[in-house]
């Protein structure tokens, strides 16, 4: 069995944004010299997320209202973690878009549907933070 | 170690039904000769998901009028995303149901609690989609 | 391939709690062996959640006010799967929190984030309830 690690880093010099990481997780898995088995990313962090779906413009606004509809930024005060913290609210977004993603791997590529992308989605930013890139395999 | 791929096909006639795989995932991993391991079942469209619930239809009610009311389909004008496009909701809504489901293998079944049923999520049908399954070990 | 199975049992005295099992994880993965690989945690019932988030009272306290505002258990009457149940909500909130988390075994230890934690989420607690571990790999 094959076991490869990778560390994708990120400093988004806004509280919010969702970067497409399909290209990167692509070439973990080159390197990696995995042809069959099993590809998990995962946020090393709890407000932050890995997910999978469209990378489209339109799409990425309507998640950024949709998140602030179900969980608000503000006011801090409605939230008890919110002592000494602000980012109560990136916990909740999180939770809703997820922690991880596992990918198939089939023939040395990444098994996706036609319109998957992984994305790292940072809901509390302006810091460094991590994506734990993982394939299992042979 | 032992790789299994297969591909599970729907074309739902409407917009949106939940469709119990539990037994179709059962027979790949049938096929598979896997004994210990993994399965990953995940849909390969960003509009559907593969989650784990309980296979009981005044629950399926609910969770059909309660996606409506977390992330509504109409009027379609609210999202950003339809532009050519209707299915906004339905990114939506497959992100809190969840893209993937990763089941144990254990003895060569899967190994699921009491009630647990994998359901395939269609949330923007009428068209062919595909749900990948794919088992690892040995 | 080594693999690894280890059931926690949990019997909750109130409808909701979260636990940290990340100790009873990490306990199993030291008795599996096993050095490189996956590890899957997920609630064997569909009204509980297995997630990764911070082990922070205000926060679950944060958690549990916002899981009661997206999917409230009272009154009972507005789901209709609470026909001789009552539990309709817990499926609804184990939903948003997930069924799972797949982390990564790297040099024989769970391959975690600095805040981290793997938590077992109750929802509809006062039985007996369990959670599957299964650790594969070499």
């Amino acid at each position: 069995m094959k076991s490869f690690r990778r560390e994708l880093w990120f400093e988004i010099p806004q509280r919010r944004r969702l970067v497409n990481i399909t290209g990167q997780v692509e070439e973990a898995l080159r390197e990696s010299g995995v042809s069959e088995g099993l590809c998990l990313a995962n946020a090393m962090h709890i407000s932050a997320s890995v997910f999978v779906n469209d990378d489209e413009g339109g799409l990425h606004a309507d998640f950024e209202r949709w998140l602030e509809k179900l969980a608000p930024e503000k006011p801090h005060s409605q939230y008890q973690h919110n002592r000494g913290e602000d980012n109560a609210d990136a916990h909740l977004k999180r939770t809703i878009m997820g922690r991880e993603a596992v990918a198939t791997v089939t023939a040395g590529k990444l098994d996706l549907g036609p319109w998957e992308q992984i994305f790292y989605g940072e809901f509390d930013g302006m810091r460094r933070k991590r994506v734990l890139v993982k394939i299992i395999g042979e």
